[in-house]
């Protein structure tokens, strides 16, 4: 009575047989303008923050059907291929192996469709245009795409990251504010299917477009989405606080989710040796806290809402009544206003880290009454057993998230070693998934650069199911990204 | 290269071989408090709205190991199983069949566990325990689990049925609110798999849980989840808004959202049938227009915030300032205040219905500008073609979503037609998802009453991929309930 389960993972193809045939084959669909080999290729293949490769050929469809097209060739030509957004993902989901065997599927042209309903508060979009552009077109109606991150990325890769930003704590992560999505299958290859409708109440059986939501692309090639909208900000206010201690940060999160109510909309912290990084690097950038040094932790905190200053709210009254009786307590300083310089400091965090030395980048969460301590422990691990590598973190304190990213100083690189990087970043990795229940990837999705730590901390229940439902719905093993199953 | 797609359907079991075997077995599992057979198990067997069946036994496990012992069991028997949590379902997802063959396995003693984490603003709960238990347990806390409906579920009930409710425009859906997720497996039968951690940010793979919201229970029994918490309200008001006309209503939802930002919690519509009805019904109630008679179509609107008055946030004030201009235009009417009022009001309608005769009730959700047309578009059709029905219809305006119920009076009940009621609601049905593109259950999910309905409007793809996820989480085909494939 027992039928056989399905526990066969994807078969990778070999490649394709001729690569010729296939790159004709291809153009035939995109024409030259969509097909780059070579060179012109070569910057599709390297990522973001790690990794290079070498793509068979570069495709860019400039629609759905001609994506549909490409999987279907793909599939007959025994290829393997890889989705790739804007580019800007940080773990190599997007990048080719060094084969030069998989065919780089660029959705960079499919970028027409921005379709907005303004009375539905949505979007569809195609998986294609930027974030940027998104918001361009949405800054007009009073209406924004409430995913905010220092990159600019693709929709479509949005989707497959499932990216989460510094207003999670108020408006969540993409899947918060997905109503439908269309991908093209890998089987049978090269099939549309459209998940779900523009409704914002639909529960018609499996919820099918989740499986694509975080899958780094993995089980097919999404090709639109539509997006749920929320009311652009009409008034926002922003402080830097200086917490008395690490149990403060706790007290004050709290205090200020019970009291803020509905318009705290960031929470985050800043490492004193991060901020001070990008104060050096940035020369535009002010020091907020004047002539002062920069204490070791800060937090910025934001209030935002859709209601106008005449609506009897005034952000910036009710953030410093809030403070003011913390200020001789939780808090040693806080630094009010200047919202936009405050926030092109925390976006500048990861290139003063770069402009340190090399970086070796954690995309952490835990519980978030666990993160100081986790924050601490860390950093004496790191103090203890690595030198000489520094701490200069920063992170979503809101939301549990902390990039506890740490630079290998140029001065020292000639000593840069990649096992004791594998015993740092596993060292880390240990404390906070095993140690503390976190994640060892809050925000940036899996990729080449974190499938052992996808191996190593799955439980295997959920290793051998996820192998199962990428094997169904990829069973040719056509996708080039990420194999989900046990190694 | 293709390896063979997998579409086998799950194969039913033909019932367990020896009930009396079986019915002891189980009793060794949960003891004899937790066994029910005969009278003590037909209460289960009977559906909140629908549908009427007799079980084999209602066992009644009261810890996840046992449950993980009860599928165990079943699946050796060959008996197929039925989670049911409060049994306040609406389509008959958690009703056995007649056959008298099913086992029901009922999460009501699964309660235990209620463990609130302030910090974290997050619970994790047994399956079992009730929507009203948490709600008394959070009150004190001033944090509330913001899933507003007229019926009290249990938590696993809600996730099955990914419950939306009256404050869904504010704060989504269950699955909007859903951190993890503890799950026993139909395959391997009894495996206890916990999906997701309390983490606000963990994208490490397939996000597996999103499986079983919404799975009405076909994939496997829910035993825990771990809930996002929002901060309990500490103002609101509510007003009931006559529309000029069905224009008005969309132009003043737009303006709502625009103008009140993030403080409208809900925009819910009551025609004036389904109003009477309830005022003729429920004696405690007061007309809320006075002696005036109550008009054709009125809107509920609600503002609620977690600031406190002293933020200089004046909800009442808000909301008469954002009605005044609209008096002479949009609006011929509006009522200020008494919340709780209308709210027992609004909850009391569906009860207002029943006593006008027999209910056919529609769960349907549309674009919002789409609302209103369809709504007379439906309307229209009943009067030309289905007298005697009446139309006493309510719903959420702001999300889209209307309850287009009809009464077959009781004074016509002797000419009551299965068949013509089959043809309104397929008529009904047809103007919503084939010409309007809705859905025909927005938030009550799939069970046998809707069953047809899934199989006439899922795309085939959908059908097809479908079928073979539940195959691939259920190949015995252990569960009772809804099968997702084709026909």
């Amino acid at each position: 009575m027992h039928a056989p389960s399905n526990d066969r993972q994807p078969q990778a193809p070999d490649g394709p047989a001729s690569p010729a045939l296939l790159i004709d084959a291809l153009r035939a669909i995109v024409g030259e303008a969509g097909l780059l080999t070579g060179a012109d290729a070569q910057p599709y293949a390297q990522g973001a923050r790690y990794g290079a490769g070498r793509a068979a050929c570069v495709v860019r469809p400039a629609s759905t059907a001609e994506v549909a097209q490409v999987v279907a060739v793909c599939a007959a030509h025994g290829a393997r291929l890889l989705p790739q957004g804007a580019n800007t993902g940080l773990v190599g989901a997007s990048t080719p192996d060094a084969s030069g065997r998989q065919v780089l599927l660029s959705l960079q042209r499919l970028r027409q469709r921005c379709e907005i309903d303004v009375l539905d508060r949505c979007a569809t979009v195609d998986a294609g245009l930027r974030l940027s552009d998104l918001d361009a077109a949405l800054q007009p109606l009073g209406l924004w795409f409430p995913i905010d991150l220092a990159a600019d990325p693709s929709i479509g890769g949005m989707v497959a990251c499932n990216t989460g930003g510094t207003r999670l704590l108020r408006h969540g992560d993409v899947r918060h504010n997905l109503l439908a999505l269309d991908v093209v299958l890998f089987d049978p290859p090269g099939q549309v299917l459209q998940l779900g409708r523009p409704l914002r109440k639909d529960n018609t059986g499996f919820d099918l477009k989740q499986l694509w939501v975080g899958s780094s692309g993995a089980a097919g090639v999404i090709t639109g989405a539509t997006l749920e909208l929320a009311v652009r900000p009409r008034q926002s206010v922003t402080a830097l606080l200086v917490p008395r201690d690490d149990e403060a940060v706790a007290a004050l999160l709290q205090a200020a989710e019970s009291a803020l109510g509905d318009v705290l909309s960031a929470f985050e912290g800043l490492s004193g040796a991060a901020l001070q990084a990008a104060l050096d690097h940035v020369p535009m950038l002010r020091n907020p806290f004047g002539s002062a040094p920069v204490p070791p932790f800060s937090l910025l905190i934001e209030l935002a809402t859709g209601l106008a200053p005449d609506s009897g709210l005034d952000l910036e009254a009710l953030l410093t009544d809030f403070l003011a009786p913390h200020l001789d307590g939780l808090l040693v300083d806080a630094v009010m206003g200047r919202g936009q310089e405050l926030w092109q400091l925390r976006h500048a965090l990861s290139d003063g880290a770069k402009a340190r030395g090399r970086v070796i980048g954690f995309d952490i969460s835990v519980r978030r009454g666990a993160l100081m301590r986790v924050r601490r422990e860390a950093a004496a691990l790191v103090a203890e057993h690595f030198a000489p590598l520094q701490v200069l973190d920063f992170g979503h304190v809101g939301d549990g998230g902390l990039h506890f990213n740490l630079v290998w100083p140029h001065a020292q690189l000639a000593d840069w070693d990649p096992q004791r990087v594998e015993a740092v970043r596993q060292a880390v990795y240990d404390l906070v998934v095993h140690t503390h229940q976190g994640s060892y990837s809050a925000e940036h999705g899996i990729g080449p650069h974190n499938l052992a730590c996808y191996q190593r901390y799955t439980p295997p229940a959920a290793l051998a199911l996820s192998g199962r439902l990428q094997a169904l719905l990829d069973p040719q093993g056509l996708g080039a990204g990420v194999s989900y199953g046990p190694a």
